[in-house]
């Protein structure tokens, strides 16, 4: 491709609202554009990547024996309602009526459409196991669209679904795909971990998220050095907490702390640590109120909570449910003598004494509360974020913490969707079963923006070769110069014959002006041609991770790309 | 691929509610399952099929300068606003709301988005002229999704949008554009005719469709014999009518129709031709009647009558607009003394005497009417639709009528978007002017049903080469012989080590069932391996078209289906 006709138009400035890298260079590499809040036209340079990633998804899930398909976005209502979703998924789900006034939504996901396309044909264990598999557009009506690819409405997703015969078969589908992602994640030239998983809306008992290790990562990941668990910390298990206790035992006692809302606040202005404050979290349960007691230097774990009581939805109280419960501000609350919301208590504060608490009063604490003495916990519970340092609930081990961008995840469902929406086989011994039921999906779109996180430099991007829009540039540096533009179109020429993906830079702009695009742009290898250097046959060689330049000869350099192309493919797939 | 393993679950029945065959085969074939209403799941071999179709459709865009992009599908009604079609466009645009409120829709078409994108990065002459296409799933709220395939409401289209400096570099885009749909849809292997088409909700002023010929198309096409003037017959250019005038002029007088309302009926009440009366037909033009009379054997083509009076939206006036309107049932509307809208004639009825009309009340018509003495005609125009044996408009040669599919489009588009949503550029005097552009569609999915529609006999699909899902099948007829199971497998093997694309049944099935499902599916060639034939070493390699079958020796039959394969696809090529 010649730049001059590429549309690839580059920005000197960064657009307003940008924050994160791959964000940003995606924009000012004229790799897409926004048209309406996580809504993103996908320029011919990002598509191309793209269709890197689809590539090499398609060729790893036909090795693993799945088949293509492709099933509609819009969606019939129907369906959702048959499976509990369509009032459970909430507003991410974009829903809409059409001219006869049926229901449907925008698809944010399969599992209903793929699970009524099988029970229709599929009757016999002879017909499984069963994997399906698309790459299509999907919408999640978020919130907070941000970020660019890492979390947009409208992106692209590889989704498949397995069906098999027993939960033993359905494990093995599980273990292939697991397989198959981290295959699919290492020919992406990324650096990743297989980490276990809550389920969320999805739903299921068993997953993995493939996080692609970023420290502009949304996702919080443990680790543990000693046995190798490792897990998203809404999952992590963890060891029991030791308890920090003062060992004092005096009566309760009522202080004004004016303004102090935060734990922060709250431990300087009684002068103790954040250790010997208990926090008082109050959260909406499918509307029931309650209160969830954490150490100050910890979090509550939200999904932790949410399956400890078995809850569909959950989230914060509101300001006003605070106010009315406890009858002060918010930032208040305390655990002391408190009616109308049930207290669950996390292990971190098991055997606590002389510990300060939300008095239920605005501007005021209690300070020597005793939790096992003053406080009716109806529940302890390992409910807090796993962080650097805790103890590993597997071994007893210390968790490493890590940032990660999730680019892929398996579920294992069971009869999740099988059972309700009836998706049945009869056995060997014709007698009828529901199907037993994984799911797998990879962010398309989100792997070219995790892939920005992790190489890039204050340049632009450093693409793996793998997803590289174009494998090698070539810039001709003096335009005005014959002999410079002869060369560079006859080594455009060449490569394209050797099978190289090329851009040639034939613009009429300045040299300064091609190097700064093209470290933008981030193409892996770089040929320069120079009028000094081409007057001794010579070429500059440059590859995009480094900051030095070789001299190649002008009749070696097609074999030496080539050489170079491929040697970098094999080795980003070993890593 | 194993069929053992495909998910391709043919049927034995054809579904309720289908009517054509390729909707039969496509569902039958097991290419694809309805979800609703004109919305289908692409099954495996449905979704290869696609994939042929979109990679000619690459292949092609590309070698003609295109560059391939993705545009979301959901799209904010602001554009829309800007280009005035968010009311224009009707019910067939799937709106919606977000979580916050906003306006969107679920795009039918990409016009308002490319101009947008296109707008913020192209300023000067110097990045024009550009072609963006993408390949995209649409949806169109078709009041009457029929068909499978051919009219559904979610389809695959390939859309592609060109923006020049002027009408003439314009026009060399839209030239290039359909050079490039002939050649795609000759490798496609389809028999079709380019003709000029009517312009739609898309607009513009120049256009064609291309149409494959089947008796089962949806559109009806002219073509003259004399000049090769082809035509959508409601775009079709007319020669002049000759007037057929009986030559009697008595005064006007009533007669009694009762129940006659189709001019079949008042043919046969009165006992005259069809071509002696004159109908009446009402239309609501944004908001205001309009009468059009046509010869009673022709039929009112209501793109002409939009376009003569320039509206923006026409339909049949309701039964209720007509009674108020003439004072009489539907069916009795006729031109003499009709207030209260205003007449155009067909130039079918310039001159006639003597002819019957609607009386402007029920169960009566008039006779003796002489249309230039009677009616008032505020205009004459041609508004008829072209039919067999009309006379050419170009040349007056006769018109021959054929049916066909509709599978791509081209417009010209001139500055219908790029002029009110402000697309403009710097040309080489430094002076700001709009962008001329045209848009360029294809029906993917609509192709492979027109592919069927035209190829296909009595026992399933005949599927061209080019689109085939795959090009041979091999038949192992007794499974319980293990030398013809070996042998299917070493062919299977070494086909596909020859870059055949190869479907092995390997299904322990009755030899019956396995040519009833391989006629059904279609694949061109079949391999079938029979202990007989072996012993002496040969095989059949039957042709999908032929009834006969043709020895092969095992050993020849690898290289003649590699080279069968070549031919075909030249061969389809070249038509």
């Amino acid at each position: 491709m010649r730049m001059s006709r590429l549309h690839a138009p580059t920005l000197k400035e960064t657009p307003r609202d940008v924050e994160v890298v791959s964000h940003r260079y995606l924009m000012r590499g004229g790799f897409m554009r926004q048209l309406a809040a996580g809504i993103y036209d996908l320029l011919p340079l990002g598509w191309r990547s793209v269709r890197k990633v689809e590539a090499i998804i398609r060729e790893e899930m036909d090795r693993a024996g799945a088949q293509e398909v492709l099933m509609p976005a819009v969606q019939p209502a129907d369906i959702w309602k048959e499976s509990g979703r369509w009032d459970y998924y909430g507003a991410e789900l974009l829903r809409l009526v059409d001219r006869k006034g049926g229901e449907f939504c925008v698809g944010p996901t399969h599992e209903e459409v793929v699970t009524d396309l099988v029970r229709r044909d599929v009757r016999s264990y002879r017909q499984l196991p069963l994997n399906l598999y698309q790459i299509q557009s999907k919408f999640r009506d978020e919130v907070r669209p941000r970020a660019g690819l890492l979390r947009g409405r409208e992106f692209i997703m590889k989704d498949s679904y397995s069906f098999d015969v027993s939960e033993e078969a359905a494990r093995v589908s599980y273990d292939v795909m697991y397989d198959t992602y981290m295959r699919i994640f290492r020919r992406c030239g990324l650096d990743f971990r297989p980490v276990e998983a809550d389920t969320g809306n999805i739903g299921g008992n068993l997953s993995h998220e493939f996080q692609v290790l970023a420290d502009s990562g949304e996702d919080a990941i443990v680790s543990c050095a000693s046995c190798g668990y490792t897990a998203n910390v809404e999952k992590a298990e963890l060891g029991a907490a030791v308890a920090v206790s003062a060992g004092v035992r005096s009566a309760v006692e009522r202080v004004e702390t004016p303004g102090a809302r935060k734990v922060e606040e709250v431990a300087a202005a009684l002068g103790i640590p954040v250790q010997q404050i208990v926090k008082t979290v109050i959260f909406d349960a499918d509307g029931a109120l309650v209160a969830v007691l954490v150490r100050g230097d910890v979090e509550v774990n939200e999904v932790k909570v949410k399956a400890v009581l078995g809850a569909t939805q959950i989230r914060l109280a509101s300001d006003e449910q605070v106010r009315t419960l406890t009858g002060a501000a918010p930032g208040f609350a305390g655990p002391v003598g408190l009616s109308g919301a049930s207290v669950l208590a996390d292990e971190s504060v098991r055997g606590l004494e002389d510990v300060a608490v939300g008095a239920n009063e605005t501007d005021a604490h209690l300070v020597h509360v005793s939790i096992e003495r003053d406080v009716v916990v109806s529940g302890w519970h390992d409910l807090r974020l796993a962080g650097d340092g805790d103890a590993c609930g597997r071994c007893g081990g210390a968790f490493r913490a890590f940032r990660g961008i999730e680019v892929g995840q398996v579920f294992y469902l069971g009869t999740k969707y099988s059972a309700p929406m009836k998706a049945t086989f009869l056995d060997e011994a014709g007698e009828e079963r529901p199907m037993v039921m994984g799911c797998y999906g990879i962010g398309v779109t989100r792997v070219l923006a995790a892939a920005i996180e992790q190489n890039h430099d204050e340049r632009g991007i450093v693409w793996p070769m793998a997803l590289a829009p174009y494998q090698v540039m070539v810039l001709p540096l003096q335009m005005n110069q014959e002999a410079v533009v002869e060369a560079a179109e006859r080594l455009y020429a060449e490569l394209q014959a050797a099978g190289v993906e090329v851009l040639l830079d034939d613009r009429e702009a300045r040299a300064g002006a091609k190097f700064a695009d093209a470290d933008l742009i981030g193409v892996p290898l770089r040929v320069q041609i120079g009028s000094r250097g081409l007057a001794d046959g010579k070429v500059e060689l440059r590859d995009r991770r480094a900051e030095a330049a070789e001299d190649v000869a002008l009749d070696a350099v097609v074999d030496r790309v080539v050489a170079e192309v491929r040697a970098r493919l094999e080795q980003e797939r070993s890593v």
